[in-house]
């Protein structure tokens, strides 16, 4: 079967899109041996590296080169700077993949979703950004284009979840979903139920990447409410955003309360959950036979319960670079498949 | 959007044939609201209950009613008695669900699946045989003819396992899997774990329905190698047979020392392994935080090391007839989603 070539603008060349560059750099030959899919960077653009537009292909490993270079302060470390939102109107591409960071307003990345989709592009995003906040909008412009929006890597990095929605369990009528979505709090409850004090497995956790500098979005559960809510359209069909989740920060327990309780056999753990119209996220305090009582450090699992099948659940990593880059190709390759 | 009428031959009707009638009888309305997919069942035929054939669609419901009512030793409940793979090559359907009975020949049920899509009929199986002794000449067959052969309710009954090697990881380069897929076995020793002793055990699972009166093909390993030969061939692309997987009995280890390795934090499983060439099923002691070792009672989990994600683990129920249906659903959805 002769390969089919998608042609990609990336927008973001952070650690995420830097690790899509890096899959296509390592694996290309072997997905299009397995897949019969050729993916090609058109057009890549990013606000603090710059831009660069080949619609013959850039080549990742070139270009990772070039990024990783040092700035010389003058312009783009691959080539000039421009507007993104320029870039994708203009990008001679089949499909836009949208990896800019999340922030609070969903933009700048809801424009450069509703721009590529208007233009016909497919569209792959890890950003919370536009599917927590604009789920219906974008499913909607999705369809009136006859294009798709997938963004599994928005809330479980690779691990198959998004997909499992429209795959394995379509029929399967969701009731609930409980979740451990947030690697960071994880991580710290961990360390916590280990003896060690907040602060410092805080800091062990921001040296090890697994924290940022401003703890807040995963402390407070800003990153685990965007993730419920998108988990709340995808599963059940709802149309909720992160402020409609009633949120508890981490800190409302601390680290000799963990500790007592895991040595109980009743561990903490930072919970979204989903179900009979309350969304939440917050400590709570499993049972030991719990599917979530054994999840520990920077794992993520969700436990589905569902009318037909009883309680699914699904384990694995919940963030890093090379493991949300895969979630990538996962929606690529659904495309791709969509298409055949 | 028209909804798109799909005719079956169910050939089985026991638990699981029964649990796909109920399944049709109770959520016709809504699978035809959610997915513009009917099912009807057009051929319904059954060593003991007889054959019942209608191209407009057979009443699940009335269906049943009449093979639960008393045999009457002259015939069939259901209708006179025929041979079903006649009724195969007469059926007017478009997929055959063939639900009978796993026997280690594999037979009659690859026959009935040969035949089937000869005629060019999509076939979905729960039945072990077919995928773990035939998988390779199944897939070609399949190809040639045009239609799918799918058997998600041959491993993990409808938890989302097989499908996600064509879905959420189908480009994750599967390295190993290991689980624990005969739930028999895993309630036994979540029992002894308990403190109760083999026998005690086993005559539990007997009366809860757990295990068979001839609990051998759970407890020698039988079930456990044929779901692994299944998962080497479609996870990893391999050709292996049940014989090929190297069995231990669960007897190997006694009471006394699961609830000793229990209490000392490193409980044994019944695990199915795969990886590096080997296939093994046998009990294991495992490290307290395996994604494994919090798995009790009858339920299964599969965790499937990856190249590119690591490892993910799908924890949910293994058997059960309404389980078991569901996953006869999904494949059925999967064929709907894929002709749309």
């Amino acid at each position: 079967m002769a390969p089919r070539t998608w042609r990609l603008a990336l927008v973001g060349l952070g650690h995420v899109g830097k690790g899509l560059c890096r899959l296509l750099a390592e694996r290309a030959e072997q997905i299009e041996a397995d897949h019969a899919a050729r993916f090609l960077l058109a057009a890549v653009s990013d606000l603090s590296a710059g831009t660069r537009v080949d619609a013959d292909g850039i080549d990742p490993k070139e270009l990772l080169e070039a990024a990783e270079a040092a700035d010389d302060g003058h312009g783009g470390r691959i080539g000039e700077r421009a507007d993104s939102l320029t870039v994708i109107e203009a990008a001679e591409a089949d499909i836009l993949l949208e990896v800019t960071p999340t922030a609070a307003t969903g933009e700048p990345a809801a424009s450069y979703c509703r721009a590529a989709m208007r233009r016909g592009m497919h569209v792959v995003t890890t950003n919370k950004g536009p599917p927590s906040l604009h789920h219906r909008e974008m499913r909607e412009l999705a369809k009136s284009h006859g294009v798709q929006f997938l963004f599994e890597g928005a809330v479980m990095s690779g691990s198959p979840l998004l997909s499992l929605f429209r795959g394995g369990l379509a029929g399967a009528q969701v009731r609930a979903v409980t979740g451990i979505v947030n690697g960071t709090t994880n991580y710290l409850i961990t360390e916590m139920e280990a003896g060690i004090s907040f602060d410092a497995a805080l800091s062990r956790a921001q040296e090890l990447g697994y924290a940022e500098a401003n703890p807040r979005a995963d402390v407070d559960g800003h990153d685990a409410a965007a993730k419920l809510a998108i988990l709340a359209n995808v599963a059940m069909g709802r149309a909720l955003t992160p402020s409609d989740v009633a949120r508890e920060p981490l800190t409302a327990i601390d680290a000799a309360q963990v500790a007592a309780a895991a040595a109980a056999g009743r561990p903490w753990r930072y919970v979204a959950s989903l179900g009979n119209g309350a969304a939440t996220v917050g400590p709570r305090q499993l049972d030991a036979d719990h599917p979530l009582a054994g999840v520990r450090g920077a794992t993520n699992a969700v436990t589905i319960e569902t009318e037909m099948l009883g309680e699914v659940t699904v384990v694995g990593p919940g963030a890093g670079p090379r493991e949300t880059a895969f979630a990538l190709l996962a929606d690529l390759l659904e495309i791709h498949r969509s298409a055949a």
